[in-house]
This record gives C-alpha cells, structure tokens and sequence, in this order.
C-alpha cells in the first residue's frame, strides 16, 4: 500500500519521500562523505536511492541523485517520466541534466540555500516543463551548512568551482 | 611529448584524439553495448577514458562521457576547467551538464545527424561558453546508424524516449 492508498496527502508524502532522502544524506556523512541524498518515486514506490560518493568510492559522478539514478537501474523510458526525485539539495546541471534526459517531470528539493549561484539551475529545469518543490527544510540547511563549513575544499571539488580561502581583508 | 609539441595543428591534434574516443566507441560495441565513446584530454593527455556501459554494467548513467568522467576519477576542481571533451556523439543533458558542472571550456564532437532533436543541446553549452567543435566525421554517422538500425528500442531506452515501431502508414 502507497502512502497515497493510505490517503496521505501530497505534502505529507513529500515530507515521507523527503525524510528517506535526508535518512541518505545522513548515512553519507557518517561514512565522511558528503551529505547529500536522493531517492527516486515511481507510483508510490521508491525504485532508487542513494548518497554522493565522492569520497566513499572516489567518483566524481556520483552526486547524491545520480547514485540513485545509477542505483534504479535501466528502466523502461516510460517509467522514469512518472517519477518524481526527491533530493536533499537543489540539483547542479549534471543532476538536472539527467532529470531532463529521463523526462523525469517533478522534483522536490530539501532546500537551495546553500547552493552556489553559479551551479543553480532550477529555471532551466521549469522552463523544460520540470515541477521543482523546494520544502527548504531547517534540517537540510544545517546539515549542508555544517559540512561546508568544515570541508570547504571538498565542496569546492563536488561542484568544480576553485576554493578561495578567506582573508582579514574579504572575510574578517 | 604531447601532439602539441610535435608541431601538430590543432585540426591533427582533435583529429587524433577523437580516434582514440572512436577506438572506445568500437571496444563498446564489440561487447555488445551502445557505441559511443569519449576520452578527457588536459594538458596533451588523456586523463579519462570510456564508452557507454548501460549494457555491460546495467547502468543507466554510464553514457560514454559519463564513463571518461568516472575513469578520470577526482580532479583538482582548475583541472577539468582546462580540458577538452572528445565524444563520438553531441552530448545529452546529463553529460553536457556534467561538461558545465566541471566548467570544461571545449568540447569536440565526432557529429549529431544521429542525435534526436528532443535531446540537442549544444545551443545551451554554447550560451554557457562553451567552444562546441562539429568535426562531423561519416565514421562516427555510419557507426551510430548501425546501431539505431539493429538496436532502435535500446537506443530509446538510452536517451530516454518512448520507441514507437514503424508502421506502413507512417514509415513504408
């Protein structure tokens, strides 16, 4: 029986879905990886979940949402354009671009606060027809926030940008 | 010694190492898989190489980018800022979005008569910056339609797309 059997309305099942997605996350960063977490939904179902990589396996495709695209496996094209992904932290264009590739139609965000200008990309995604749901949970927040805020080079590594510690002069 | 040292034009130089991307994307189909292959070149060098694995792995995001990407491991974030992408085929979102998330500057594509309209997107790295060079090689269009021809819902299924038989009436 799918949460929605149960009638369950949307926002609860987001923040079900979501709280999986964040459970991923966690688990990440217990291993010293990178808390970000995914899973995939298809008719109430989750069909792929997984963690960034980074670190644990040295991969640097593997973000949170590709492990779960890579983790759901080859699925009938038709599948993944009824899913919906739900990950701990707006998507990069590696994340969204996939989304796009599998017509993946809604995605439900932690949050986007501690994602860099630079990699966001929501609006490519709505104006390709995407459904983006930030819940901009507290909790997500925290956690990216306290990984960033003791492994700024290896955030830097995750989303390509060079890390520019700070000075007295910019960052008193 | 890199080709560069040798004298060789940047024309010989892309020329050689999409050879090596084509090499990969025949190593794929010898085994069976999707024949599409990419090598990373920074500096003169190839530091990741790779073809397209949906079939040999059951992966659904090791298109042949992907798999270059993965095989180049991580990499100082200024790294992959000056590369070259060589892929036998344009690039999908994913690995396109992959290209921008790493800020690689140029990318060299062996042709995109066989790529879908609905998955283009050299438009979008062009307007991120990105230098897109067509080399537009018969080699690379003869492999691809091969494949399309034997395997068309194994192509669908890697880019995501319903398959749709041809019927009299609209293919005779």
């Amino acid at each position: 029986m799918t949460p929605a059997d149960r009638g369950a309305s949307q926002a609860e099942i987001d923040r079900q879905f979501m709280s999986e997605a964040i459970a991923e996350a966690r688990l990440g960063f217990s291993q010293g990886g990178i808390p970000i977490g995914s899973v995939i939904v298809v008719d109430g179902q989750i069909i792929g979940r997984g963690h960034n990589q980074r670190v644990q396996l040295g991969n640097p495709i593997l973000h949170g949402e590709m492990s779960a695209f890579q983790n759901a496996g080859r699925q009938p094209p038709g599948r993944l354009a009824r899913a919906t992904l739900y990950t701990t932290l707006s998507p990069c264009t590696m994340c969204a671009g996939t989304a796009l590739l599998y017509r993946v139609p809604r995605i439900v965000i932690g949050e986007h606060r501690t994602v860099s200008k630079t990699t966001l990309c929501e609006d490519w995604l709505i104006e390709h027809g995407v459904e983006v749901v930030n819940l901009d949970l507290d909790e997500c927040v925290d956690l990216m926030a306290e990984f960033i805020n003791r492994f700024p080079e290896l955030w830097n590594e995750d989303i390509g940008r060079e890390h520019v510690a700070p000075t007295k002069e910019t960052d008193p």
